[in-house]
């Protein structure tokens, strides 16, 4: 947080106790919206509820779309009918939508009903038909089109009337006579053309667009390949019905970059820093059992293999650093090949990126088992052969859990899996499970013979 | 890829095989610019020189700046220096001015001076002068702006002529006699106002905007937060030097959540599929070392415990599933930390964080340590006391673990070290240090008391 929020936030804190509610409201005047609501996200439900009510609008509805939507619920549930209809007519339809759709079944339509714009209100009930994690969720209503058979005189004319109910105009999309998406006209090209040339002459085909359906993932995927701050939704029939623009899905980019990340550390849903225990447990237990019963079955392996823990106990204490070293492999080798998945570089290139892993594990396999060797010779009580099985093993150990970090995501991602699955526990489990085998067939081979 | 793509391409490869220039210049002209990029780093240096020859101005240029930079730089040093002026003067100031600094030191003055354009190439050789990672690399010349004195219809005019150069008008600006910055104002005020009003009279004031010097990283997180799709960039005299578009920050907020990835699974740069295997070791090897050297130290410390190694020896083969364990619980907790750190949602609340992770432990202890002992018991020749000891030290370890991955990447935060450097091969290091000494401690004062 910033000085300058620290500052205000301390200043907010002493007005709300003296109960000033008159310099409260010139502080809030004063400050960006996305700054209160952060401000607020630091108070007690009671001071918020002051807080918001000296909010002017559009700022108080700008606010609480602003903040998480179980605060958001909190405050709402706070507030009368009459307000809280208020509070959505003033939001654009795609926060409008979703601050719609935390109310409780029963409240809904009372609520609704009371937004005085009745196309508003049309808006939210089409939008609440779409799944959250589709194109029509996403989307609002808000946009500037015009039809193709106008002039660029009256489409003027309408954009002007049209641009007072949008916060931010980017394209005017083209459409026909049944409201089919025909293309774009640069707002540029309206301002320097003719006035009686006609909207189709100077229109731009073919422009990229998204149906309703689809999934918000390739939306934002979408979006970013092609650089389009904004992109026009259909529906069946082809016609323009919303549009979706780049603020929408800049979080859904951050998000897809953040899930891998967090499947690696073997988190299965989005866990956030106050996010409920059991939820927690849910998504975190499951990736933890993964090690247990990799950690049990590698102790039935090494049970297994009396003949040289009884005569060779000291190969025992350097499971670890085989583990260690192992598990660390396979993570960056999974992590290389995930990232590539999610850039979209990946390209079936496999051979070459094995054979690259393979080589990159030699090179490091031996400068750390050369690096271990010289430490335990010095350091522990240990014969040259027992070197040599342990010098051998880490160089196998490394080259053996590169390929399997290069091999499961890939082949995951073949099979339509999420490859990310595969870059936590399981990766550095699979890789002990083969590391410690590794271990004592080379044991066995050159000590027991 | 999309099957569109990948039909394209099969195409592209065809006409090119067949040396049909004018199908291929066809084919290339109804194609995107992104995925004209995208065929081209699949084909050979010489394919695509051809290729790039049959795309039109000023369709090539964005073709060009769509690929990375090594390709682009092959490619560029294929063209002649009339070639690679007349390209660079085709681009946006920002993209120009990395295209630029692609070549070498001694042929630039050169290709800057063939440029026809001498308010570009003014452009650029100013933004030549700010580091990559700063606003005055990111941003453009390229922006409309009006002054304040100004009325609205002598504005329209200058907004028409000013807009011919700009691709995106995003937000006019308004400045004073001095150039320097006073607010902007929404190109529907200006449409919707009598031509007569000043435009000081409708502007809004007090702006976001940020300095030439500011950090890429605090840019891209700035227009993120206040939800802007472009900012304006002022010198040190607060005059109006460039606009940074949200196009231009979306990779660097997409890179900096990788980045914590990467840096979880112990990568040091960014890896890229096909990055050169000199770069790759330094920034893998010295991940791996970490794990080497804990790795070694683990073997010191089990070696140290002989009266439990002597009298126990099926102690040593449950190690594997400590280690793995607490790997797992460490890089869980410290993945949720370091998100709540880049999303700044951290403050300061660590006590509440690390009661709930040890509460969180707790649960999650009891669970996999009932698993483990009820297995145990079935498949291992095992003591009840050897049990107890197992159980305990699992309960223990994922506490423990759980503790330090918390607790380390919030210190460092305070410390002001990218908490990521914490959350890989250190965290699964420490985790299995104290692990194992957890382990012996637990099994002397149980077992040999």
């Amino acid at each position: 947080m910033s000085e300058y929020l620290v500052k205000s936030l301390a200043q907010l804190k002493a007005l709300l106790q003296e109960r000033n509610l008159a310099s409260l409201k010139g502080l809030i005047a004063e400050a960006h919206p996305v700054d209160i609501a952060e401000f607020i996200k630091m108070l007690s439900i009671d001071e918020s509820l002051i807080v918001v009510k000296q909010i002017e609008q559009p700022k108080a509805a700008t606010v609480l779309t602003e903040l998480d939507k179980e605060l958001r619920s909190k405050i709402l549930s706070e507030l009368s009918d009459e307000e809280v209809a208020y509070q959505i007519s003033e939001m654009v339809t795609d926060d409008a939508t979703d601050t719609v759709s935390l109310l409780s079944d029963e409240i809904r339509p009372k609520i609704i009903s009371l937004i005085e714009d009745k196309q508003h209100a049309k808006g939210i009930v089409e939008l609440l038909r779409f799944g959250e994690d589709t194109a029509g969720g996403l989307m609002a209503k808000e946009l500037v089109s015009v039809k193709e058979g106008w002039s660029v005189g009256k489409s003027m004319q309408e954009i002007k009337k049209q641009a007072e109910n949008v916060h931010k105009i980017y394209s005017i999309y083209v459409v026909d006579k049944e409201d089919k998406l025909k293309g774009r006209v640069p707002l540029k090209d309206i301002l320097i053309n003719p006035e009686k040339t006609l909207i189709k002459d100077i229109s731009i085909l073919d422009i990229k667009h998204v149906s309703v359906h689809e999934k918000s993932e390739e939306v934002a995927g979408f979006m970013q390949k092609y650089d389009l701050e904004s992109i026009p939704v259909t529906d069946e029939l082809g016609r323009l019905v919303g549009r979706i623009t780049i603020d929408d899905v800049i979080d859904i980019i951050k998000e897809e970059a953040e899930k891998d990340y967090q499947m690696a550390a073997g988190i299965s849903t989005d866990i956030e820093y106050n996010t409920k225990l059991i939820k927690t447990i849910r998504a975190r237990l499951p990736w933890l059992l993964v090690g247990t019963c990799g950690g049990l079955f590698a102790a039935y392996l090494i049970g297994g293999f009396t003949s040289i823990v009884e005569s060779y106990p000291i190969m025992l204490i350097f499971i670890p650093l085989l583990q260690a070293t192992g598990g660390n492999v396979g993570v960056q080798a999974s992590a290389i090949v995930v990232q590539a998945i999610a850039r979209n570089e990946l390209k079936g290139r496999i051979l070459k990126r094995l054979s690259g892993e393979m080589l990159l594990g030699l090179i490091n396999g031996i400068t750390i088992s050369g690096i271990a060797i010289v430490i335990s010779y010095f350091f522990f009580d240990i014969t040259k052969k027992e070197l040599i099985v342990i010098g051998l093993t880490i160089i196998a150990v490394i080259i053996n859990s590169g390929i399997i970090g290069t091999i499961i995501p890939f082949f995951l991602n073949k099979k339509s899996i999420d490859p990310a699955i595969a870059t936590g526990p399981f990766i550095t489990t699979g890789a002990d499970i083969l590391g410690i085998l590794t271990y004592f067939i080379i044991a066995k081979m050159l000590l027991i013979g």
